[in-house]
């Protein structure tokens, strides 16, 4: 394993520090418990937006800290959930009067400390689960995973927060912006995480793994290399079932990179993404592409669509000024 | 070799079909020859800044062409140099009065082809050269290698032909800028070029390059693996040696990520630059951390600093709105 690290215990403390530094302007990061939290918090009240999760999949969450999304992020250790007192200080260090959201990707140890967590708020509080990853049936044992439609979920809900929605308001606009919008990702490539110093999984020269999770978790089949174009067709088929945009539809795509492929292959996943669903019909309004939830040194790619309506468009488009995700201010 | 691509040959094209697709807002794609151009010229005369350079190093060039960075760029192959056809093409799409700025790597087949087009321009046109790798000593034969540094050069530039600034005051300001730019970087692996199917070179489990190229040039030397201490202190010792900031300068201090390194760690990087001139007394400004100027999927990072004075300074603060860059409009 090469990393570029000190030693595996402080990477995450050193990683903060810096990302801290290089965006004094826009957060900071408390310690003891470990969370980064906005600099400006507003002078009205506002419901308050947390996230959090392990490390490695930056910039998801503390990349979006700032105005018009998020008012902190809790990071655990590489791939563990944050502690509930992480959750907690957070929430005392950003309410301001209007309640605290929890938005929460559906992993079994975020899941039940952010419960913990909302146990013992004393404001009032609400909780966002996302879970759109489309790989695994729904009626799976854990259910599915939430992955790279979770920033959908917080930008839009940010930009509702800081517009004034109340915490009802904000809790049903990030349920129904988590009900339309599904992903699916596949792997090239395993990730290593530094303190395991090997693979997570074995990947053989000519296989792909088809809808990978964001951990490195195995897939819905180990598929043998195929192109682009194919690849990207069993992505595109199995969102579009779940998802079954009509004719005439307006759609947020987003193709996430996982940290170690190309953007100039990320693009190529776009064009082939964007031509399926423009092929039927569908009206791509709005596009992201890049490395936003990665899985640290991964290869592959997830392709993430949104069904949009005309408030969701406007809330995607209202300004936002964190780390990873910057415009209109 | 693993891929997501559907033919070697086609990469280039699919992927900047993509890349106009997605950033339909800011820039349109022309082909034969091909360029990517701002979709809105400025009204009045302004400087037109054209770069260009092999693909492979997204989201340089292409990702930034926008208000206030580049009004075109001109993609080659991957890790080949752009022809004269496409820079006089670029030219004459986005020249409207003031003349024609390029700026240039500083690589053989770049600054050939870049001159041929030059002596080829009907209009006023100058050229800003950028060769800000300080692995190499200044009197290599081919000379220093331009680097991450470039997008610095760009932004400012694109900042002061944005405000009006002639041909000649953009010149002086791009060598200004260049010439108080340095960077350094290290691989922990190396790049693979579709075309050549295999790792352009080799590299033990224990071993670094230092004073990588962004292509996998071969560094200063090979390094046994060491902490991200050791390894940041080559970096930015010679870095301080060639500009020599002196307590009270102001900077601005990029972190840039070769294609296929965690984000956790360029702030890790980041933080250990950051503390190492901040221990001098040298004032960060301001900072930008992430890949910018990738070696296809290149493990590894540079280190960039700048001198800043006020002008600069304001330059970079300036409105930009680019597919990789964008803030204040």
């Amino acid at each position: 394993m090469k990393k570029i690290i000190n030693h595996v215990d402080n990477l995450l403390d050193e990683s903060l520090h810096g990302f801290a530094k290089a965006h004094q302007d826009i957060v900071s990061l408390h310690q003891h418990p470990t969370f980064i939290r906005r600099l400006a918090i507003s002078e009205k009240p506002k419901v308050a937006l947390i996230s959090g999760g392990g490390a490695g999949h930056e910039p998801l969450h503390s990349g979006f800290v700032g105005k018009g999304m998020l008012d902190a992020a809790c990071p655990g250790q590489i791939f563990t959930s944050p502690t509930p007192d992480q959750m907690l200080a957070a929430a005392e260090s950003v309410e301001n009067g209007a309640g605290v959201l929890f938005i929460v990707k559906n992993y079994a140890g975020d899941v039940m400390n952010f419960e913990i967590a909302a146990e013992m708020l004393e404001c009032e509080h609400e909780t966002v689960l996302v879970k759109d990853d489309v790989s695994l049936p729904e009626t799976h044992s854990t259910g599915r995973r939430g992955v790279a439609g979770t920033l959908i979920v917080e930008k839009m809900v940010g930009a509702a927060a800081e517009q004034g929605k109340k915490l009802t308001e904000c809790k049903a606009l990030g349920d129904r912006v988590a009900k339309n919008t599904a992903s699916m990702g596949f792997a090239l490539s395993s990730c290593t995480v530094p303190a395991a110093g090997r693979p997570t999984f074995e990947i053989g020269d000519d296989e792909i793994e088809m809808g990978v999770g964001i951990h490195g978790e195995r897939g819905r089949e180990p598929m043998t290399m195929a192109s682009a174009e194919e690849l990207v067709q069993h992505v595109t088929a199995a969102i579009d079932k779940e998802l079954d945009p009509q004719p005439g539809q307006q759609v947020l795509l987003h193709v996430n990179g996982f940290g170690a492929t190309p953007l100039m292959e990320l693009y190529l996943v776009y064009d082939l993404a964007a031509k399926f669903w423009q092929g039927k019909g569908v009206e791509i309004k709005r596009s992201l592409v890049g490395n936003f939830t990665t899985s640290l040194d991964m290869a592959g790619c997830s392709v993430t669509l949104t069904l949009l309506d005309d408030e969701m468009l406007k809330l995607w488009d209202a300004p936002v000024h964190s780390a990873a995700l910057r415009w209109g201010s």
